[in-house]
């Protein structure tokens, strides 16, 4: 890979778009379908976001339901390794295990199979965009208490205000993103 | 591809789960979550569902929430195409348009953003499984609406007594699966 991290990041932030006052007055959305829908920024968000790991044996991708489902499918299937998907409470069809954790106003539960991974096995976590990092932190415990080895969280578009980073790194999560925007 | 589809079928169907009962009584369930976390049968169905367009140009790949994002999100990545996420009223944060369907009780809505789709655009439709086939034909009808060319549905699993390829093939939109199983 000849093309350094900043070159990709101006190309991917001008293939994202904001979107004022969404979902509420005053926030700032990133939409990142715009880059999805763009094959050569969306290939290159790919392949930068795992790049630290392309020669190691990664056994999952876990993915956060449902924009973490897009990403995390490419990503899967570029390390070649499985998917795990990451879902919300009442999605999943077998048997699982949940972990609650906090919102703004009251709580939120995520879910997966109790069988999604076996002990040891080396998951990298991906989601679109890494805010105040609550739904990361909640998947990290989870897939930890089900005996996954947290390799590494990788996102394209950080919030840094928010400080979702630091709340994985405390968990000494490994955490990889590609371009960051101001405000939330 | 030296594997014949019959070959790639039988280990295909060994990696699905079926759960009796799910969601309600008389149901058999047809769970792809250990065909996505076997990183062998994943790349083997990401493979062969887009084996005949393989050399063609394909712009875009709608997926359709929420598990044909995760299938959607690697066929994107192995035919260097674009994503194209198809979702449920509400969820979409920029201008959409919609498409209403029946459902056995009342009736949903799917939604794309209003720019999703260029004039003329070739477009794979993504789904891990096909069943009545109620939102794939919305997913069509709202996909040729914006202008795209339909060049094929896939799903990974098809359930032939539903008749939803039949539903489909009658929008002249080529259907390509990988292994049926009987009942609902």
């Amino acid at each position: 890979m000849t093309d350094t991290l900043n070159t990709i990041s101006e190309e991917l932030i001008a293939s994202i778009r904001t979107i004022p006052d969404y979902p509420k007055e005053g926030i700032l959305f990133r939409d990142i379908t715009t880059l999805l829908s763009d094959p050569r920024a969306f290939r290159r968000a790919v392949d930068a976001l795992v790049q630290p790991w392309a020669g190691s044996k990664i056994e999952q991708v876990a993915g956060i339901e449902a924009r973490g489902f897009i990403l995390g499918g490419a990503v899967a299937h570029q390390l070649s390794a499985g998917f795990l998907p990451v879902r919300k409470k009442g999605k999943l069809p077998f048997k699982t295990i949940e972990q609650e954790y906090e919102l703004e106003y009251g709580t939120d539960t995520i879910e997966i199979h109790c069988d999604a991974v076996k002990p040891g096995e080396k998951v990298i976590l991906v989601d679109d965009l890494i805010a105040t990092g609550g739904t990361a932190e909640a998947a990290v415990k989870l897939l930890r208490s089900a005996g996954a080895d947290i390799v590494a969280a990788c996102f394209i578009v950080d919030l840094p205000e928010l400080q979702g980073r630091a709340k994985l790194e405390a968990l000494d999560v490994p955490v990889r993103t590609l371009v960051e925007f101001p405000g939330h």
